[in-house]
């Protein structure tokens, strides 16, 4: 029951990072690491190890225990520090090209990087880094925070890193590696998740808690909104180079990216999710006979609308497990058989039943539909549809790669119009303010959040916005 | 929610198969069945075609997805007829050899098979036919069927197969395909479950009725125990060409086997789960804050439990979806990661918390150990396992490849032992008695069903049994 | 250089067989000399091993270093005997069955067998066979002779060996392996050659010489025509239990099939093919300049043909040595690479030159024509085209899997004629008298050898011969 | 019989180029054209292919036929203006970065390069580079080309490219790529090889002339030392932008390298080889009966040995053509099998002969010893080894990789003490003054090529030079 985007790839999912310094097996425990973070990316994962002289990198396309199945790899990651990233990726013979962690050589060394986020004047810089000779070898907004790196004059790793940090705007929750030392570092507007844990006298950093637990580190505290911290032989040392600036987590994490097990912003996303499920309920109630989620992200929440409701919670969907990456369909066939190769409706379940079904978001409008179809195939006799978030209407341009604005259905439909198109016979929202309540929101606003994706309300601005576009995300 | 075993292998899954006459793409839409199938075999899978002339098989090992994966595979494939299987295999170079469909050529032209079940009286059998000149080229018991009706001197194919049928014992659901027929079979005993159903004017049959909800065929009836149906242009034909016996359906096929929104021997298996929780919060009441399933198999039982004791529910255990073949352990580690890779507790969930944990089947008791480690790890107060079935004391000779007695713990050690074994504080099973209520038999006997793994009354007899043997199961 | 017809596919090579009695290391053995077989065939291959108490097979689709390229499947072949076979196979899902060794149970036990050549009757027998119950998982005439030992009632092994085998007619060099025993069998024409080495203290057997030499056997003499020869733990026992016939030894593995380095029918490859050309030079002398093959099989001929002329042998066609299985054309180009991406002509030798070209056979013509304006496009002034054999006329019913008589030129076409369609300036083929003499047989008659692809005199009479069909080969 | 390094890796080969432009299947008949220049680079592969407004890539690891062997990926290369390259590479997960065709964008666009040789001064510039800010994600000495090429503030592709490789030292045949526009480049000494040649309009670039053949392109002219040929819709343009410098193309292509049907500078290949046979056969002389070549490198000196000496030609030595990347030996073998998977002698050739072995070279002389070894163990009463070059006692620092000096046994070994670790009975190299006239070089000096390899008199000074040292070559 993750927070997967994976069933249905209602979002492509973001990236995710983690590092560990001190650590006898650090790629291996990295390799853990990346293998809880997987919900983040499935597309392809690296990890670079450091051992006091050189970095070595191992990428590749595919999940984490596809790319690194070879026990032997790790035989070629040898040190006590790692850093590891998995990722969405573009098709093609160059996409390894575009997996992380990038790693290049400057004047200084060797360093590799690995980044969850998406820089908004990446295009600026870049082309301002061209014009005085740089050259590109991916499409990928992190080359850009290496090269101004490369070009920095400072003398220390962390003055460079913070200059060159400095010219760059959006999210970025980012970890670094060198010969000998790690460094992580999260934006001023804090997008992205990142924590802080130790395990073994090592420290790590990931971008969600469930990869501490995973190889049993104590979660000591996130890592703030623009603070840095470099890792060495010393310990840690923080600091904070930045401006300060308003705080901006990613709701969206909460409501759907973050497994549900994990703390992100010192708040525990289950709990979260069931909340956001009884403000749902309260805001919108039916009579009903049962609550039924749509499996597993929307699990959460339809417990916690049952619970408020005190309609009986059932899992009336059964999800198929063996979904593998193709899926042959008859050619001749009038069928489509698309979500019911994922999902199967208990017909004894809806039989004669008063329906609420509890999702985490609608997004084209299309799967829902097909889900309320298989649930009256079954039997049901009023379907209700009930969001645990409101409509997402705005694109993402800190990290998270939603479709364009013209495929949000909620972008250009009203509820009505969505509810008539799914063949719900009700459908409910939480409201916005509902959200901002759970997520401990009291005054209006939208305190340390970012809720751009409901509202258009983006906090850091970036060059030009149309309907129709959005930026790469990397 | 699947009633999968793959999770933590507690049994290793039997068999499914599945056929469909008189489809135009037999193969693709057997494709699509094996897909819904799953969950009874991960290891190997086939599928034969007949298109009235000849017979073409594909088997391979692995997932459907993936030794399904070309679609060229299809054209390969014509005919209007087919027959497929998914299986667990033996390791090793030989493995191909024991995937199933078996085609074979004999007098009468080529006939292929799919076997769920497990004959009894193989060896002995088998004994015979070498004696009289017979080869065998697998180890699989499926073959001895092929050899006696090859034998028969009967002239229709039912009485070949109604002779050989004769001379076997045990437990069979056989899915057979000639060049222009296929038949079903059940064994009289009807041990192991199929259905029959139609889409599209072509008939099929399946182990359970989720393929066939994945096609969108239509479900008619359980082909009988005891029942042979032949489907030939013609249409159907049904007839009963054994010895009436009493009906021995395998109970486990609705506690643990039978995918939650399958219907098997007419019973709808999510909600015998859930009554099964509920007679259990009736038998073992326990004082508590939260009731939480082993997922995915516990969730429906758990849920019943929840309902019946008014105890909330919640999914305080997370399943990683992401679990490859391989999963690489840090060498010099003192830990071992073991279920951790694959389940994670949610530390606010249980937190201070009493909890009933709801699984339904404790086999060696190593998982629920280490699972209750995990909880209380997780700041639970008190851990209270229910389990939705009775002690599982007795190896299954009718199919299922439950370990040998020595590993089942319920066979040497009372629940008392098992209960400090997994470091609960109370540990309640399911009484028999409460068991076969909920499937409907009142009258203190086993009824229409087979429960020999829970107290040894096996009801077809079989060559030997000793404690630590087994037979192969195929 | 060796006799392959990888090349250019002249003829499908037939099977190589290897076995190996005594020796701690015996499936790696195998392996080795599998690897010197490989000319013999292409497409599959397998060893099965024996430890005394059962047998392990390994077989798979492929070179012998690819299936074979995990050195762990050694360790699960483990025992001290060991038999091995290379062959072509068919394309499809079901070719694996046809891999061999083909191993099986019965009576007595576990059995496999690879077989080299060809049974003529095996339609025939399969058919009584299958009239009395008898079941075929494979197309391969060798199940036949499984079948027909299976049915033996004789006690000992080489009873019922010798009986199966008096039931079947055509060429058969076969290898068996029981857990204790491996047996070698020469049909009693002797079609196929087999070769009895010695190495280490274990008995060694094979297709050619050249496997011994590999692993540096000594090469004791070859298995004789209607020989026997069991091996077990006692040594060897020669047997000769079939009815003494006419020795036909199959004239072609000097020509092309058996490796220029090996020795078989006690008849030095190398030597006789440059016999072969001496031989040709001397019955179709030409002025010219240059001689040279066509790459590798027509080299040693090549040689001799320049040796008795005294024309200068050239190597003026260089052979691409990376051939893969796949080659992918320009969609829209006039031009078909086919022959220039294996061979290309160098332009200095041939330009201005009268060239003799030396092939060891024209199968349908296509090739040797393009290779003829390959020259003539790098300036030879002649080319005169010299075969170091007599016209292939007449399909092989005995282990060569040659064209149908429809695709082989030399069936339907003049020598003239064939000259022109090659657009050769003069054309010569060996004679079967010259051939003859050059195998030392200087009687007119065909002596111990079979030679009915050229003329058609087939030694063993098969049930049915028309113009286009042939038998499958097994 | 092409002059592969392959069967015995005496040298690791270099690399190969290749690049077509207005051809409307340019990226397949780039694909052709590598396929052809495989010789020269077997671990990786790519191409590059321009339609006017992008680049796009496809490289891997392994031999063309295999990285190129899905036809679709010509799907995703389209465009009329393609380059690519053949290269050994390093191992490790890294690797695929180390392929070439290198791509990257700058301020101008696109650009992607293949290079063959290497770059003297490349540490130096490189360091200069990073010092002002650039970052290298490859360790390619080609990478620095690219960077200087995007440091260039002139406004011509042609003027940029001249600034750019001026400030480089050594061997370079480089092929460009822009989105519209293709470079070919030679080094000013000429060091590698480069030839220029029409096909269908579209002007080809290639390493050696038999990718020419292939494509059945008109072989032009050599790309001559210090020429730069740009590419356009308006046709070619050549200049010669560098400061002219003394020729110094590299023998050892005439030698061993390229392959023997290719024409390199100006030179015809093949019948060089037989020249420097005939010129080693006047040098040393030796009475003896047959002379066998090692295959397939050494085959046309040996015909030109036996020539020039009246002593047989023979092919005494039989290649197995079947040789995988991964070979099993049995382990407690007491043998090493080596050589003998590679070669076998035949007993019948040198039986009691006086034999003269001719190879293009001697490295280490451990395989010239197990060579000598075997043919005497067939039967060779004397064995003269004959080497077709002076001896390798120098490293190469201009584009091949030679072992280091310390691995040469020519460089601490007097011919004497190779001749007795070698065990001959006589052993004769080629005189460098014989050979240098033999390619044409009458007047005692090398003339217009290098000989480094064989006399330390390196033509192009490079940083350093220690006895065990040698720089790594791309």
């Amino acid at each position: 029951m993750p927070g997967s985007g994976y069933m249905f790839d209602k979002f492509k999912d973001e990236c995710g990072v983690f590092g560990i310094f001190g650590h006898p097996e650090a790629a291996n425990m990295n390799y853990l690491g990346l293998y809880a973070l997987q919900h983040r990316g499935q597309e392809g994962c690296g990890i670079s190890a450091a051992d006091g002289s050189s970095i070595r990198t191992h990428v590749g396309g595919g999940l984490v225990a596809d790319v690194f199945k070879d026990n032997k790899i790790f035989n070629r990651l040898p040190g006590q520090a790692a850093i590891g990233h998995v990722r969405y990726s573009t098709a093609g013979g160059d996409s390894l090209k575009n997996c992380q962690p990038i790693t290049v050589n400057y004047s200084r060394g060797s360093i590799a990087v690995a980044h969850n986020g998406n820089l908004v004047n990446a295009q600026e810089v870049r082309f301002e880094l061209e014009k005085s000779g740089s050259i590109f070898s991916t499409t990928a907004d992190t080359e850009v925070i290496v090269h101004l790196l490369a070009r920095s004059q400072a003398d220390a790793l962390a003055d460079r890193m913070a200059e060159a940090l400095r010219a760059v705007r959006g999210a970025y929750s980012l970890v670094f590696l060198t010969e000998t030392r790690m460094v992580a570092v999260r934006d001023p507007s804090g997008f992205r998740p990142l924590v802080l844990g130790k395990v073994d006298g090592a420290y790590v950093v990931a971008s969600e808690t469930c990869a501490l637990d995973l190889i049993e580190a104590e979660y000591i505290r996130e890592v703030e909104p623009g603070e840095m911290i470099v890792f060495d032989k010393d310990g840690m040392t923080s600091m904070h180079p930045f401006e300060e600036q308003k705080i901006s987590q990613c709701v969206f994490e909460l409501i759907y990216f973050a497994r549900p097990d994990s703390t992100v912003f010192s708040q525990q996303v289950y709990e979260k999710r069931k909340d956001f499920g009884r403000k749902l309920a309260r805001e919108h109630a039916v009579e009903a006979d049962i609550v039924i989620p749509v499996p597993d992200s929307g699990v959460p929440a339809a417990i916690g609308y049952a619970e408020e409701s005190g309609i009986p919670f059932q899992m009336g969907l059964i999800r198929n497990h063996y979904i593998g990456r193709t899926f042959i369909e008859p050619q001749q066939s009038i069928r489509h058989f698309g979500v019911k190769i994922k999902l199967n409706a208990i017909r004894d379940v809806f039989a004669g039943k008063r329906v609420v079904v509890v999702d985490d978001s609608v997004v084209r409008g299309t799967t829902s539909r097909k889900i309320i179809k298989m649930i009256r195939n079954a039997g049901a006799k009023e379907v209700h549809m009930r969001v645990s978030a409101p409509p997402t209407s705005y694109p993402c341009y800190y990290g998270i790669d939603t479709p364009t604005r013209k495929e949000l259905i909620a972008s250009s439909h009203s509820i009505d119009e969505i509810c008539k198109y799914i063949t719900a016979d009700t459908l409910g929202y939480l409201s916005i303010d509902g959200m901002r309540r759970v997520v401990g929101v009291e005054d209006g606003t939208c305190g340390n959040f970012c809720d751009a994706c409901f509202n258009g309300d983006y906090p850091v601005k970036f060059p030009r916005l149309t309907d129709d576009d959005q930026l790469g995300l990397f």
